[in-house]
C-alpha cells in the first residue's frame, strides 16, 4: 500500500489513516528540515490587496539571489503552477528527461520522456532538472550549456531549478536573457523549509515573463509570501549558514545509509535516493515505525529518503533501517 | 495624473508617492474594511506541503456556504487568477458585459464587449458580474436563469459573484451541475476583508474542475489560505453579523453622499458608484486629503467609492466632498 504516496511527496495524512498516528518523521519530501525562522516574527498585512511595488521588491531581491536581472524575474503562487503555466506557454513538441519530477512529465501536453544520455541528440524543446529529482545528479555547467547551444530555432532549454540553491554553482540562471531560449524555475520552499508559503519564480525572456503576468493577473502572491520571500532572500547570513549545515547533515545522513548496507546517491544535501530489492516493502516497514519516505511507482527498488532534522531523527532512522 | 488608479484599485504607495505620505483613507477597492478577525488566533504550518487533505475540507466548507456540492468546488490562489485559467479553458468566441471589471475583457483572447441590454439576445459564452462592477448593479435570478437557459450549445455563461456574499440570495452557485454550461466564480477577500490571503473559487461541472486542478497542480494554496479560509467559511456567526453591519454602514454612506449632492448607484454594499461632471478632478482633490478612490479611464463621470470604515472616515470624506 504505497499507492498515494508514489504520486508526489507529503501526504503524511494518508499514512497516518493506513499506518496510525504517532510521532511522525517525514522524510518523503526534499524540503529542508531547518525551516528560516523569520514568519514568526513577521506580522502580514492580510486585508489590503498585495501592493504591485511590494511583488517588485520580492523579484529585485530574489534576483539577487539569483544572479539575474529583475527584469527576467516573474514571481509565482509555487514553482509547480509556474512549470505548469509556463509549459501551456511554450507549447510542444517537447522531451522530458525521464526518471525526473512528476509535472515534468505533464507541463508540455504529448511531452515524451527522455533518457539523460539521449538529451545531448535532441534539440527541440526540453525539459530537465538540475539538481535533478529523485536521484539528486548534478548535471555540469559545461553540459548544461552545451544543452543549451543544442536548441534550435523551435526549441525551449527549460530547467527546474528546484533544489538549486544548496549549491549556486549549480545554476544557470545568469544565461537567461532575451536572446536565448532558456527558462529556469526556481522553487522558494524546499532550500528555505517554507512549502506551505507557496512561492516560486520563472525567469525567462521578457517575453514570456509578460506572457506569463497576463496569466496570473494583478495579485498572484499572498502578502505573506511576498513578506516572507523579500525578507528571506535578502537574509545572506542565514542563506551561507543553512548551505554549510545541510551539507554537514548530508554527510551524516550518508553515513549512517552507508552503514546500514546502502549506497546512497545524490549530490543535493536536501535528499538521498537508495536502491534495495523491494522498495515497497522497505517503504511499509519504515512507515510502521512511523518515518514516511518516498517510493516511485514506475522504479520499484527506489526509495528517496528527505534530510532528518537531527541526530535523534537520525537515529531512529537507523533503527528502523536495522530492525528488518 | 489618476493614471496608475485607473486600471485596478490599490496602489495605495503610488498615491503616497504621488499626492505625499499620511494617514490615507483606502476607498479604491471593493474590499470590506472589516476583516474576519481569526487570522491573528491562528498558527500556519509554513513547513509543510499543504496536505491534500486539508484543502479538501476547505472547499466542502466553502461549499456549503456557497450552496453548491463540494464536487464542483476548486479553490484557487485568488478569484483573478481564476478567471483568467478558466477564461483560457474555455476559449473563444465570447462576449463580456461591460462596463464591468476589467479583467472579464482579458479572459478569452477575442472576447468583445456587450451592452448590458444586449445580453438576452446573445447565446454564445456570456462573462458577467453579479454584484456587477463598479455599478453594483444586481441582476435577478429570473434574470440570471433566463441568460442561462439563452445559453447554445456552444456557450458557456460565466458569473463573477466576487461581491456576492453580502447577500446570498444573489447567487445562482446552486445551479452549477455537470449538465449546465455554468460556470461561477467566487472571492473570499472582498467579503472577509483579507484581500492579502488570496483565495477564490470556480464553481463548475467536474471536467472544468478537473481540467483546472492540472493547470494549477498539487498545492494550489498556501497554508495560511487553507486555514483562514476554512475557518472563516465556517464562521456562520460573523458572516450573519458582517451582512448586517455592512448594509447599515452602507446606508450611512448613502446618507451621506445625498447630503452631498450625489445620486450613489449600486445594491452592493461593499461600494457605491457617484456620476460627476469630471471624476479626475475628485478623484484628485480626494487624493489631496489622502482619500484614495477609484475612477474609471473609460468612464470619465465614474467615481467609485468603497465602504469607509467607521464614522471618522465617513466624516473625514464628508468634510473632503464639501470642501469643494
Amino acid at each position: 500500500m504505497s499507492g498515494p504516496w508514489t504520486w508526489h511527496g507529503g501526504g503524511l495524512e494518508a499514512a497516518k489513516r493506513e499506518f496510525g498516528t504517532g510521532d511522525w518523521i517525514d522524510l518523503s519530501t526534499g524540503i529542508s528540515p531547518h525551516p528560516w525562522p523569520g514568519p514568526a516574527t513577521i506580522a502580514f498585512d492580510w486585508q489590503r490587496l498585495p501592493d504591485p511595488d511590494a511583488l517588485a521588491r520580492l523579484e529585485a531581491v530574489a534576483a539577487v539571489c539569483f544572479g539575474v536581472d529583475a527584469r527576467h524575474v516573474c514571481a509565482v503562487p509555487g514553482s509547480e503552477i509556474g512549470l505548469r503555466l509556463t509549459g501551456t506557454l511554450v507549447g510542444g513538441p517537447a522531451r522530458h528527461i525521464a526518471p525526473s519530477y512528476r509535472t515534468h512529465g505533464e507541463m508540455v501536453a504529448g511531452s515524451a520522456p527522455l533518457a539523460t544520455e539521449a538529451a545531448p541528440g535532441y534539440d527541440g524543446t526540453l525539459i530537465l532538472a538540475n539538481p535533478n529529482n529523485p536521484d539528486g545528479r548534478v548535471t555540469s555547467a559545461a553540459t548544461m550549456q552545451a544543452l543549451l547551444d543544442r536548441r534550435g530555432l523551435g526549441g525551449w532549454l527549460l530547467v527546474d531549478e528546484a533544489f538549486a540553491d544548496t549549491d549556486p554553482a549549480t545554476s544557470i540562471a545568469a544565461l537567461v536573457d532575451d536572446g536565448r531560449r532558456l527558462i529556469v524555475f526556481r522553487s522558494f520552499g524546499k532550500f528555505f523549509g517554507l512549502a506551505g508559503v507557496r512561492l516560486g519564480f520563472v525567469l525567462a525572456p521578457q517575453a514570456i515573463v509578460a506572457a506569463l503576468r497576463e496569466r496570473l493577473g494583478a495579485w498572484p502572491l499572498s502578502a505573506a509570501a511576498i513578506a516572507i520571500g523579500t525578507a528571506a532572500y535578502a537574509d545572506r547570513e542565514w542563506i551561507a549558514a543553512a548551505r554549510r549545515r545541510l551539507a554537514d547533515e548530508a554527510a551524516a545522513l550518508d553515513t549512517l545509509l552507508t552503514r546500514q548496507g546502502h549506497r546512497p546517491t545524490g549530490d543535493c544535501p536536501l535528499f538521498r535516493l537508495i536502491e534495495v530489492d523491494d522498495a515497497q516493502a522497505l517503504f511499509e516497514r519504515l512507515a510502521r515505525r512511523a518515518i514516511l519516505t518516498r517510493p516511485f511507482a514506475e522504479q520499484p527498488h527506489w526509495l528517496r529518503i528527505g534530510l532528518p532534522a537531527d541526530a535523534g531523527a537520525r537515529t531512529r532512522l537507523e533503527v528502523a533501517l536495522a530492525d528488518g
